[in-house]
């Protein structure tokens, strides 16, 4: 795909740039970004050497053993041992493409931050981010994340398709016209989806240059579907079945981000793609900052796994509400793993679900649908999840359709 | 009960008392052992400043809102925080007595741990264990963890009464001569099981003070049932539904712990609490040094979410054919989550089940039955499972019949 085709990581809300990671104030903000760059380029490049230096750990623990335990293990270890580090090398790859992607395409702080760079060892947090942009992939853009993206993004583009019924004899122009707003986008299939339906979507995500620089490369680098592969449990010892399970490759993507007819090449194509281009657009930043001035411009907010990432809530409903046009819906749906409950540095506010739609009404929208407890008991949801892993993390999500 | 008809937290084994944490061996170590209970003891008597605390944290967020947003929470949270608080209150009750109980009961480290205890702040590592246990204490002795029991125990529970078959004429004779050891036993509740089904059971854990305080609290304290309350999701502000989950009361034990007629008292009942007496009994330490001398000792070993406590599980899987009596049956049944995979300061082997299913073929076993992924995928085990969380771990867990 032309990757001038899609207008990533820019938008313009109010005819100002919001493709920014924090508000850039002066120059020392400006230095701030690319060091926050750099660590997490430094972090994908870091890969290779933190996987290898956790294995040397379990060469060393079969070293430690008694001859006699040795011998039970030795051959099959060392030759699952030698086929998880192909696999690194193959994740390391993928990285590494991410990055250079990045760096052609995103320009400014990404460039300066890998012109700065030398590779030095990562902390356990960033490390643990690396690892975890792997299972985003399978989440956002494998056949493999297919299940849990139906049960996570199923709910919303069913209502959003009601909501702004689709009307055939006006070419879609009527949800061309509709702004959307997703927020946590993560790595933009859900934002992908509804510009499939035919929105104006913009994507906003917060978890800093690690979803950035991925679904950048998503939406530029990737031409055909199942291009790569990856092995996004290479590293998880615990909870497997076989050594297999751990070794699983996953491809992706599961689409063409380029192609929105499915695979039916018509002449209507190209149209399509620059629909696409004028009407998707990923937002790097804070969504309090990022969208702090951006009264009235959205007909739609659709929040996925979201709404606990807020140290305080109610300024999360307040500004959605703020964003909306009169008469604009809000969708949220997830759990309340408040992302902020533990923090040391950080006053965080945790409500229970029925205390959230009680504000989203105080703040002045009117609730239209609520599912709840009861609704949610036979459906749960999953984030990066791994189907043979021996443990499994169920997510039962409370959602609700509020209209301003 | 009668305290002294149980005979907890001790048990002979080759004649040699076992009744300690670690190995004995000189004066310094039984300083060591003082200063582990100290910890715990300390732990479990913080709980309640350690909670106060938290709750500062949460009334600094709500007081530090703009005005407006204050207006919308402080009626319902002041009042939330209120009911916390009786309910942190009530369970400093229950901890408080589980140490004095260990106090008059278990004398030794403890009495002398009590003696030199000034209360003191505590890490978050062991006050996440003070929290713990109160859910363990749901999980093991109360009506709101049978189901949670039943898919974690059943299974076992099931094989042992096929393994031994109980014949009516012999007055339970025949399973009172099987010896059984109970690995990881957590708060008693397997082991109680197994004692109630007519076996002799040693029961062997781990985890410290604070499992031995508090099962020797419900095995020699509790005397009816739904005797106590505790709250054990007070602390859980995240994934809740409604303020009321998060303090829901949780009445333990649901049976009494003396009474093996199931509440059918008739002239045997006498004679069920002295051979539960005889034929039961808690042990605490490493499974490894505890039992590195009890050669043939048992007929049937019962290891229940164990095996990944290993650092080295083949260890795990020597000992217990070691200690095992020729053609006495290993039931297993549990997750892989290695604990130690991520220690930085233990080396640390992290096999899959079917490696584990070849080591345990490989030390000596014979195979008799093995559930695995296709077989469990239908019903899960938790552990210490709230059913009303937004957010629930589901364990799919292997099991086998190996024997000797």
């Amino acid at each position: 795909m032309d990757k001038d085709l899609i207008n990533t990581f820019s938008a313009e809300v109010n005819g100002e740039s919001i493709n920014k990671l924090r508000p850039i104030e002066n120059e020392s903000s400006e230095q701030a970004e690319v060091e926050a760059a750099e660590k997490v380029i430094n972090a994908m490049r870091y890969y290779r050497q933190y996987c290898l230096m956790k294995l040397k750990r379990r060469s060393d623990a079969i070293r430690s053993l008694l001859e006699e335990d040795k011998a039970l293990l030795v051959a099959s270890c060392t030759e699952h041992m030698k086929r998880v580090r192909e696999c690194v090398e193959q994740n390391q790859k993928l990285l590494e493409m991410i990055v250079h992607c990045g760096a052609n395409i995103l320009g400014g702080s990404v460039q300066s931050a890998l012109e700065a760079h030398q590779l030095h060892p990562s902390t356990e947090h960033y490390m643990t981010k690396s690892k975890s942009i792997l299972k985003q992939l399978v989440r956002d853009w494998s056949a493999n994340g297919a299940h849990e993206r139906e049960s996570c993004y199923r709910l919303v583009l069913n209502d959003m398709a009601t909501l702004y019924p689709y009307r055939s004899n006006d070419n879609q122009q009527n949800r061309h016209d509709i702004q959307v707003l997703v927020t946590g986008a993560g790595l933009a299939r859900l934002a992908w989806e509804l510009r499939k339906m035919g929105f104006s979507v913009t994507g906003n995500e917060l978890f800093s240059y690690f979803m950035l620089l991925t679904s950048n490369f998503i939406l530029n680098a990737c031409h055909e579907k199942e291009e790569f592969t990856i092995y996004p449990y290479v590293m998880d010892f615990s909870n497997s079945w076989c050594y297999e399970d751990q070794l699983k490759p996953i491809k992706f993507p599961d689409v063409n981000p380029a192609d929105f007819n499915d695979g039916d090449k018509n002449s209507s194509e190209r149209e399509n793609i620059n629909n696409m281009a004028t009407g998707f657009a990923m937002c790097a930043g804070d969504f309090l900052q990022a969208y702090s001035d951006a009264e009235e411009h959205f007909d739609s907010v659709v929040s996925v796994f979201f709404l606990d990432t807020a140290a305080n809530p109610i300024a999360y409903i307040r500004l959605i509400y703020k964003i909306l046009r009169k008469g604009g819906f809000w969708l949220n749906f997830g759990p309340l793993t408040y992302h902020h409950e533990d923090s040391d540095d950080t006053l965080s506010l945790e409500l229970p679900f029925n205390s959230i739609l009680r504000l989203v009404e105080q703040c002045g929208f009117k609730l239209e649908k609520v599912l709840d407890k009861e609704s949610q008991k036979e459906s749960p949801s999953r984030y990066t999840w791994n189907k043979d892993s021996m443990l499994q993390y169920n997510y039962y999500c409370g959602y609700f359709v509020a209209q301003k």
